[in-house]
Parts: structure tokens; sequence; C-alpha cells
């Protein structure tokens, strides 16, 4: 199925609690969906064996890295563990342009900072089905103490009085139907009148 | 794929010009989704064979149709060939309130005035792939001359500026897109935070 026409690309935003499978459902719609393309992260840490510069991650220096902060060139970026990571806006931009839909997978944090500096986007939230089943991914994954997974808990609790920031939320409880709305409202965004009448309006008048 | 939780349905008004396939988009849709019902018009005219009370449509009097117009009882109404047909608001909110969507198919008038006394509904344009197309089905129905058809014309690419009024417009050149389209709308509009957000956030804190 055609999304869009001559129309530009849509930046889709997927954020939410570690643990309530943004990473998984966004793995499925870039397999899925034709003219869907990840956005590409910028880091200072070094490349792991496997890596691939403009794939993996733009890996470059801290002092690259702050000129482009200092540029206005990303469109969000924090530190953790003493590295940057940030998403430059220039590759974004042209794969919109191109009519190519990005998507972006990242924590609340960096999603209202990609708001403020692209508010164009679509902004959906992923939610666990449950506090008590967010609880037992976590555990599951077998990587985080008790107490770092209650932090994390209280976490998403707070994070959930920031959802009117975003347009759309999804529950992930079967993934099979996350993966499936979320492709809905890729859809449903590309039918939008203000997204995409004027051009449509123009070809039916040059035509009469 | 359950489309809500305890969310009330929403209204999707079907709108657009005559062979642009909205019946036929509408009338898919009913078979394809559970949840979703049609808004029943209530008319003056006499009813046909076949033809049942309550489900073809509401057959009732001039006498009781004013008195519903004037009760402020109607989503809209409007006088075709000497005989009232109107949306009664009722059945829909009722519909609604128990979770049911309902999809309301109405030309553009109708829409307008839906708009204005039920704001909440969501307007969907359905557009013919061109003009030619469109003159080409309206031909091939067989039921209007030339120059009625060519009228009709003229009124789509006027009705063409108030697209704009519209949420979302859906172009009908292949049937099975249009209507995977228009499903997509559905699903999206009920993920909508400031749709169903305010529950689930309730359900998660309740929980902890």
């Amino acid at each position: 199925m055609h999304l869009k026409d001559k129309n530009p690309g849509k930046l889709f935003v997927l954020s939410g609690p570690s643990g309530a499978g943004k990473g998984t459902i966004c793995k499925r719609l870039l397999e899925e969906m034709e003219d869907l393309s990840l956005s590409v992260s910028m880091t200072t840490r070094a490349p792991r064996e496997g890596e691939t510069e403009g794939v993996s991650y733009f890996f470059t220096d801290r002092e690259t890295f702050e000129k482009h902060i200092q540029g206005g060139n990303l469109l969000e970026h924090a530190q953790v563990y003493g590295n940057y990571y940030g998403t430059p806006k220039e590759p974004v931009i042209q794969k919109l342009s191109a009519g190519t839909d990005v998507i972006l997978e990242i924590d609340m944090q960096g999603a209202l900072k990609v708001k403020e500096n692209y508010p164009d986007g679509v902004f959906i939230f992923i939610l666990p089905p449950s506090m008590a089943e967010l609880r037992k991914r976590l555990t599951g994954r077998g990587t985080e103490t008790a107490e770092a997974i209650e932090l994390r808990l209280g976490e998403t609790l707070k994070e959930l009085s920031y959802i009117d920031k975003y347009d759309y939320c999804v529950v992930n409880g079967v993934l099979e139907e996350a993966v499936a709305r979320v492709r809905a409202i890729v859809v449903a965004e590309h039918s939008k009148v203000a997204f995409t009448a004027e051009e449509l309006i123009a070809s039916y008048k040059e035509e009469e």
C-alpha cells in the first residue's frame, strides 16, 4: 500500500519506559514497512566489534560532538557514563524530504527534547499492559538488582504524568497488536487533511 | 484486536462526493469490523419493500420529524424531494456510551452540520483518485445525463475547498487500500492520548 504520494516523510518518535518493548516494536516495524528508516544516533563512545559507521552509530570525538551541540545540529543529546549520545538533525531532515518516514526510538527525556526541536514529529508512548507485567519483564532480563528495578518502576510512574506531551499511546501487551497499532498510526498520519490535502486539491483543479 | 478498553466509542463520519465510493467503503467496514455500527437515519418517506424499521430507517411522519428538529434531537437533517431525512442523536449517543463505534455515511452538507452538533466526531473525506475517474464512475452508473454529471463534477470541485473542515482524507483508487486506510484511522483514533490515556494512567497508579 502506498502510504503517501508526493508528500514528505514524517518523523515517528517511539518512547516509553524501559521494558515496555519499544525496541522490539521498532525492529518489527523496520522489517515490515517500506519507506521507513531508522534514525541513526551519533556517539563519542568507541565502536564495538561488528558495529558499522553510519548504520549502528555515527562515531565521532568529543570536540566534534560539542561543535554539533553548539551549532544546533542535534535534535537531542545526552551524556551516559561519560559518553555523548545524540540524534543528528541533518540525516533525519534529508530522509523526510526524500519522502521516507523516519523512526526514532528514545527514552522520554530525549523524546521531549526532540519535540522542542521538531514539533512536527508524531510522538508515540509505548506502555506495558500493567506495572506487574513491567516488573516481570525487567526481572526476567536478569540485568538489574531488585532495588534498581523498583527505582525504574517509580520512574515509570513519574513519566506517566508527561503522557499528554505525546500524540498517541499504545499498550504493548501482545506484540502483534502493538505493532499493528503503530502501523495504523503511521497510515492514519499520512491521511491527515493537514498533511496531504493541499497537493491533492491542486491536482484535481489542474485536471479540470 | 481490541481497539479499546473501557473507552466509549467514537463517531466516524464518512463523506465526500457522489461516486467517490463512500457507501462501498462503509459497507465493507461494517462487514469487517467488530464494534462498529451504522448510524440509522430517520425519514418521512414511505418504507419500500424489504425495508425494516430501525434497520433501514426509522420511519416517521412529518409532524413527529418536525418536533425532533425543534427539540434539537437530530445531528443533521435535510429535505429531498419533499421528504425529510435526518440523523437522530439519541441512538448514536447510546451506542457510543456502550463502547461501540458508530459510522455515518453522508454528503458534505450533512457532514458539516454533524460537525457543528458533534465536534468530537472524526471526519473523513473520501475522494476519487482523479476527476477523470470520477466522471467515468458517474457515467458508468448510467443514472444521470451528461449535463447532470458535469454539474456534479463542478459541485465536487467546490466541495474540495471545504476539505480543511475534515480530519482525514482518503483517496479511493483501489478499494482494498481505501478500506485499509479508514480501518487504520479508526485504530489510530483509539490510540490517541487525549482519548485513552487518563484511564490507563489511573489503572497503573492504582496498581502500585
